[in-house]
């Protein structure tokens, strides 16, 4: 095993394979120079082998010989050498990991010259100030990066020396201050070593390649790589390089091109140079650069060579090149390639255009990979158009997208104003259903109290519109907010990124969402790829947003929570007249005005969904949130006293309070405490679905009972709703269904008389009996009914297998099945805990942003083994927040669900990132045909031993995009795979 | 297959055995019979093969066919027939099904009866009054029961003929009467009927036999076998036999005998017989019984014959028998027999004397199982010695063992009038910690509201206390509480059962409390039993508890809650100082008080466990359980006002205030907000043992981390609880150790520099390089210290085995784990939904007092699984209420747990329960050594396709317990036992 190469090593493989040995950078440089032949400047990559070993034990055993042997091969070439006094060879040291990573130890130029080798330079390049400048930088940069140094001490003494020269620029410094900075750097670095600076070209080139391998560890390092989720243990290569110089002279120069615009992804060759200087010229940015077309009159020839090897570049990658070039005294260099970062617009724009590019015909499932979930989101929502701002305080990035307004703390006074015609952006420090209309008024929303499910942040999501919430460190006084010292007054201007979740004082220039032509082009395609293996629904409980999720081109509504129209403000009134009702008679006349009510809704909802399935969860909630809040009632009632009205609410509100009202009297449990409420629900729901019938509409209606834990709840459940609906059917289709339906009730009645187990005994016998009637009666309608349930308790998960045997779909819950699994409330956990989680690597990811892959993760993949092995045919969803994050995504592909369901903004990403997952899953040969095995339950994790996180999250890279379920176990992987096949043909 | 067969059939098998196809009763009676040639009058069973065929598709074919020859059979055994005029043979017919059910059909007597034939049998038998009477009685009971028709009518007719005959005693009714109510009786069967009496024997028998089939399905039998988890589908057998009559005259008889005294256990037969009598008036009681030695005058040679009977059956069933005999005309007939149901002394007693009894010669393994966990209740705690009392209202039994006394309703007035010498029940709405002295003092609890595990509930556990809560039907009004109409005043009399949750006005007699010298015999057994396989620890959190603890047996403490000491009243205000600290250094000096305090608590219970482990958690609960309640503050806050301290306490209570609790800032998690709170208890806990090390003690500590959910929490978790015992062992034990202390603690702050990640490389550094050292100053101190975790997150569950490697022991808290794989707040849920629930069969019985063996059991079980598959001596228990409870015992003992630990005064009980699990997974062939498998899954239940509860409860009988691990899947006992044996040989 060898731990250098150099960079016209022969491989066996392409070196663009070889990135975990060479880095990132490496193997660029040798696939341009020994593959591509381009003109690289000579050199030699130390492979990550050789960091590994050092970073185990210390400088690795033959390691010295290598380079050695590698510096003289590469002398040869060049012939010249290290450190000769005449004629030296000056190198570059550069790290170069796999991934491309801040925080490690950048370049060091020039190495090579000491005391001698300066004025062997300087008569060489007949230029006596380029020769002690490029040692003052090289001395510098030494000090500063090798040898951790304060740089400010250099920077001082240069700032001094260009007083004295009663200049500005580092360039108009003469010769001999030059002379005796060089002197005074090297006395910085003696008082700080107690050593003189190293003379010894062996020594530097050493003290550099430790120094990279030391860089990996730094702290910028380790944080950036446990954000991405990069192992601690992949290490970085060492990229030695001979120096070319654009500082020689005004025939040199050096630049950046990219082979297309980064920013549009127009085709044609785009980027920056500058005459006579040196990279680091380029990036600090004092001199202004020309554009890459002013190439053409200055250096023509140079010009027409960068355009061929641009398009070589291009054609070679199949992908838009981001290059470093030096021009030495007229001859090109190129000193480093990579596939390009890009913009959104660019990414899809270029993904597009690349399949019509014969020499890069990328296909269109290439195409696909190419765009990532932030590529859309930028295209989706309008960005931050700069980096150049202070951020005022963070909060939790709720609802993407960058929003600008005048602040204002009440949800009318942000109405008016909006009214007014002004940008507003609303401050709460938590809002409530009143707040709405405000809400709805402003650009954005910024709340001091909540997670990612409070109140806020689900409104907002689902309209799309910016968010920030939980930005704790915020408090309201009156009409201003303070963060720390700052006051901010109703009026000021704010600025918020609901991405990232800054706040920014002051107005930051916004970037527009601007859907183009290649967005839907590409999502077509995605859509092509992932039919028939991953849907795409939307969650939305009106017609507005039913209608906007089928524009973003929702297959259907994978929730739609009937408590949002509960809380409507005509409604609640009747919600707490049917809680506070002391007779029988009293529910039911509250129910039935609620019934109207709800009708009213199901018909915008289905008609904006016509044809395509609509799954409506029944009521969900605890009662108390229909009700005011007991403390609020109290306090009351200990000051100014209370109404009659109130007095009652306020025992309701007592009796309905709970400790834990997540674990409380919720979903299914609230039909057993109150079972004329779904069967109102059901009735509702069918009278509007048979009235869209009648106008000639096709209503696909999937029925969904909350919170399932055991069988019976969902059988009895199932009773009533199959009562409820063939009474509805009954009522609208006369006779026929009239008599299945009365002898349904018949059976029921029957057996309701023998008392205490009668119950469970009558589901079954009319689970037995109906069916078939009602398949009949909705055959003679064309209604399509379906009954299922959510998967959101642990126990649900682990008893799919029998709970299936009563659902005709199951739909995962994987919010709250996250909050049970874990114990985490998210109320209560994401404000207080999930940065310290997270800060301390206790947690990979907010569980709630990204799904647990290996603990959440198992249940689902459990669920849906166990749910298929009694019911192969049953239909899988998500419905989760989890469903439109695409890493979740990918867990969720691969355990084998039909469809994932998220908010209508988020639908195009789902449809990206399940087309994404599928490519990923790869292709299963139709041979494979393996019988969905009944009882066999998903694979446990393995134990991961080392010390590095177990599964690494690749880091999202513009061009490279994550790779869609590298979170998943292989064998989950694999077992998806074959029953996506398996369900192809179903039985 | 035949659907009847004779007493005397000769089956293969012992009809002992055929319990299932020929009912108990059936069963017993051919055993008799057949094996034991007892004099049984002839007759034969109609299987349950029949009942189950009649249920699914009515009267089965051949049944008639093979009734009529079976009748035939029996009459040429008697020389008479059915309905033959001159000489009748009579017959009685009853249910018999698999398990004794209160709710069938009992029987119908003199079967055969008719017009003609009552005149018959009154020339045989000379008795004209005689044979009327049979007949009156016929009639009346196959109106009634087979006929379905109200007995109140039949009852005025002969309460009538008795005020007209001028006699109370039915005896005394003149025969021209007795004629008269038979046509009279017959009357009312055709008004009801609209068909005459049957007067065809063929007839009369079809009908009673159709009757005993339907009578499965009563309403009663359906709820008693809901009750008791008996299966739906075992059906019932009938028992067709001919006649005998004890009321013939005064040569004969009839009675029941005992082959011991079911009530002390005593040797010797023991019984009461009537002269001249049917079953029936023995049952009525209407005639006082004479004892079974008075025979022995009256019947001497019977007497003989029975006693010698009695020594049979006992031999035969090597139990005590419970007998049904009749004399008739002198000759002794034996009608039934079963093994008899017994008191606990009555258990205890004789399940010890039958191991010394030759002809018995029980095992002690089998005397162990001869005895209940409700045996031991009876010992244990005091019981209402009568059932003749009316029930007020019924709360949860919340804490065994019966209390009458005075009630009081505030705890200053409960204890002072204790202190006055009174018997106190203190009832409240519900309790809190300043209850305690109310508690302290009274007999027993009773509170309108809270579930099992609420205050009054733990406590009263922890002291063995009778305790009834959540009785909410129940309202307190100042001096009074009322139920419904009725008014009790604070001093009025009350009894509570706090194993039913009944509540009785009055004073019900009590039975006392009497650990008799057996009950330390037999659980000497058992523990023989399960040594080594399943120990039994208890949870105390001080002195005095774990004193009681292992005086009941307890092997160790395996729950230690912290969190107790932090409520006292001298602790809380520290606690409060402790949260409201706005410095470090008021955070530490709180904190260095509570060492200070929780180190005196530590040395008590260390000190009363000397010897055995303690297991210890770490702060638990969340931070607002300290402070007051929000909403008490807010009150007041808007009332009267806050002091400055109590605004303090209020901001604080605001800050900490959780949605959902249970799912809040609890357990570790409290440790990441707040490390120094852990720290400090460790500190404690080390000083503590080792002040009892110098003083020649051996403390085994194991320090628990509470509610952990990745591996990393515990890593971090257990970087702070070594470093603490460093501390505290360096502190104590000089040079060595210091040094060992202070290499972990350089190691840790060298790697701490690195920032963001560096706390978790830390950890696992200081986890690889310290334990060696930690191990060398254990061994020098000769203290033992482990650090574990709790398992009771369904994540830390299903990533037991990556948990594992950071644990060295776990244990499961299956009360957290219930609620969060149900989704289901014990605070919320038990007293609102649980009854519902139970009732409509939504749950077969409530999770919080039997493990769910389907959902939790099977995270158990893999917790168990995957923790040993990566630390296969990993040391696990379960700590939850669950490990007081018999069936739960069998599950975990199935799962291959090592410990259970539960309250003390459950102690006794679940060393009974752990021998009888240990028992029933059987012996383990020694050369079956599997090795545990890494990452096996538990296999999951297979899904339950019947209508009946997938796994029965088999009922609790006197002699027959409760067979234990009946309630889980055979191969998770198959693998817990190959578990168990492997881990009897640990690697």
């Amino acid at each position: 095993m060898s731990y250098v190469y150099d960079f016209d090593h022969k491989h066996r493989r392409p070196p663009m394979e070889m990135k975990d040995l060479l880095g990132g950078k490496g193997a660029n440089l040798a696939e341009m120079t020994s593959v591509l032949n381009l003109p690289v400047p000579y050199g030699f990559t130390i492979t990550t082998d050789a960091c590994r070993d050092y970073m185990a034990g210390g400088w690795p055993d033959g390691l010295t010989e290598e380079v050695s042997r590698a510096r003289a091969r590469l002398e040869r070439k060049m012939g010249k050498r290290l450190g000769e006094p005449s004629d030296p060879l000056l190198v570059s040291v550069r790290s170069g990991a796999k991934f491309s990573m801040p925080g490690m130890m950048d370049t060091v130029l020039n190495l090579g010259l000491n005391d001698e080798s300066v004025d062997g330079l300087a008569k060489q390049t007949a230029d006596e100030r380029f020769a002690y400048d490029s040692y003052r930088r090289f001395v510098g940069m030494y000090g500063r990066i090798v040898l951790d140094l304060p740089g400010e001490e250099f920077d001082l003494l240069l700032e001094a020396a260009k007083e004295l020269a009663g200049t500005t620029s580092d360039a108009a410094v003469p010769v001999e201050l030059l002379r005796y900075l060089v002197d005074a750097y090297q006395e910085i670095v003696k008082r700080h070593t107690s050593k003189p600076f190293p003379q010894d070209p062996d020594e530097q080139l050493r003290g550099a390649i430790e120094a990279v391998f030391r860089s990996w560890n730094g702290a910028r390092a380790v944080a950036y790589r446990e954000r991405e989720g990069i192992p601690d243990d992949l290490g970085t290569a060492v990229n030695v390089q001979a120096m070319v110089f654009g500082n020689r002279d005004e025939r040199s120069g050096t630049g950046v091109g990219f082979t297309r615009d980064p920013a549009t992804g127009a085709k044609g060759a785009y980027g920056d140079f500058l005459v006579n200087a040196q990279g680091e010229d380029v990036v600090a940015g004092i001199r202004n650069t020309e554009p890459l077309s002013a190439l053409k009159r200055k250096f023509p020839k140079v010009h027409e060579e960068l355009l061929g090897i641009f398009a070589r570049l291009e054609h070679h990658y199949r992908d838009m090149c981001d290059t470093e070039f030096t021009i030495e005294q007229g001859k090109l260099w190129m000193l480093q390639t990579r596939v390009g970062k890009r913009t959104g617009r660019a990414a899809l724009k270029m993904a597009v255009d690349m399949t019509k590019d014969p020499q890069i015909a990328l296909t269109r499932e290439e195409a696909v990979t190419r765009v990532t979930a932030e590529h859309l989101e930028q295209i989706l929502h309008p960005q931050f158009a700069t980096r150049d701002y202070a951020v005022l305080t963070k909060g939790l990035g709720a609802s993407p997208g960058a929003a600008v307004g005048r602040v204002y703390l009440t949800a009318d006074e942000a109405a008016a104003a909006a009214h007014r015609g002004e940008d507003v952006l609303l401050v709460r420090s938590e809002t409530s259903p009143e707040d709405v209309h405000g809400m709805l008024a402003a650009k954005g929303v910024l709340t001091a109290r909540g997670g990612l499910v409070s109140h806020a942040a689900v409104v907002a999501r689902g309209w799309g519109k910016p968010a920030v919430v939980g930005a704790d460190s915020l408090r309201i006084e009156g009409k201003s907010f303070r963060v720390g010292e700052t006051v901010v007054a109703e009026g000021e201007w704010v600025s918020i990124d609901g991405t990232t979740g800054e706040v920014v004082l002051g107005k930051v220039a916004l970037s527009p969402a601007e859907p183009t032509a290649e967005f839907e082009v590409l999502l077509g395609w995605a859509d092509t790829i992932r039919k028939g293996r991953l849907g795409v629904r939307a969650n939305a409980d009106n017609g507005p947003d039913a209608t906007n999720a089928r524009r973003m081109g929702a297959e259907g509504i994978g929730l739609c929570r009937t408590e949002h129209m509960f809380l409507a403000d005509d409604r609640l009134p009747i919600v707490r007249r049917m809680i506070l009702a002391s007779t029988p008679a009293e529910e039911e006349e509250a129910l039935e005005e609620l019934r109207i009510a709800q009708k009213a809704d199901f018909i915008e909802i289905l008609r904006a969904m016509d044809g395509l399935p609509v799954t409506v969860r029944l009521l969900d909630p605890p009662l108390h949130e229909f009700l005011p809040h007991v403390d609020d009632l109290a306090l009351k009632d200990a000051t100014i006293g209370l109404t009659d009205e109130e007095r009652r609410l306020y025992q309701a509100a007592k009796d309905w309070h709970e400790m834990n009202p997540m674990l409380g009297t919720r979903g299914v449990r609230l039909g057993v405490v109150k079972p004329g409420l779904y069967a109102m629900q059901v009735r509702a729901l069918m009278e509007a679905a048979l009235e869209l019938v009648e106008a000639g509409g096709r209503p696909v209606v999937e029925i969904m009972i909350p919170l399932t834990v055991t069988r019976e709840e969902l059988a009895l459940a199932r009773w009533w709703v199959e009562q409820a609906v063939e009474e509805a059917l009954a009522a609208s289709n006369g006779a026929d269904v009239g008599r299945a339906a009365g002898r349904g009730a018949k059976a029921a009645q029957r057996k309701a008389k023998s008392r205490a187990k009668a119950v469970t005994t009558a589901i079954i016998e009319a689970g037995a009996s109906t069916p078939a009637d009602v398949a009949a009666a909705k055959a003679a309608l064309r209604l399509d009914v379906r009954i299922g349930t959510m998967i959101e308790t642990p126990r649900a998960a682990l008893r799919a297998a029998e709970i299936a045997e009563e659902a005709e779909f199951f739909s995962f819950g994987t919010n709250d099945l996250t909050q049970m699994t874990f114990g985490f409330s998210r109320d209560d956990v994401e404000g207080r805990l999930m940065a310290t989680y997270l800060e301390l690597g206790l947690l990979a990811h907010n569980p709630f942003e990204t799904v647990d892959a290996d603990g959440v993760g198992e249940l689902v993949r459990m669920g849906v083994d166990r749910g298929r092995s009694t019911r192969p045919e049953l239909k899988i969803g998500v419905c989760g927040e989890h469903g439109g994050d695409p890493e979740s995504i990918a867990v969720f592909a691969a355990a084998g669900v039909d469809y994932v369901s998220c908010s209508p903004f988020r639908v195009p990403i789902a449809r990206l990132s399940a087309a994404q997952s599928v490519l990923a899953m790869g292709v299963v040969p139709a041979k494979a045909k393996v019988p969905a095995k009944p009882g066999v339950p998903a694979k446990p994790g393995v134990p991961a031993k080392a010390k590095v996180p177990a599964k690494p999250r690749v880091p999202a890279k513009a061009g490279v995009p994550a790779k869609a379920g590298s979170g998943v176990p292989d064998a989950a992987k694999a077992s998806a795979a074959t029953r996506g096949r398996a369900r192809g043909k179903p039985a």
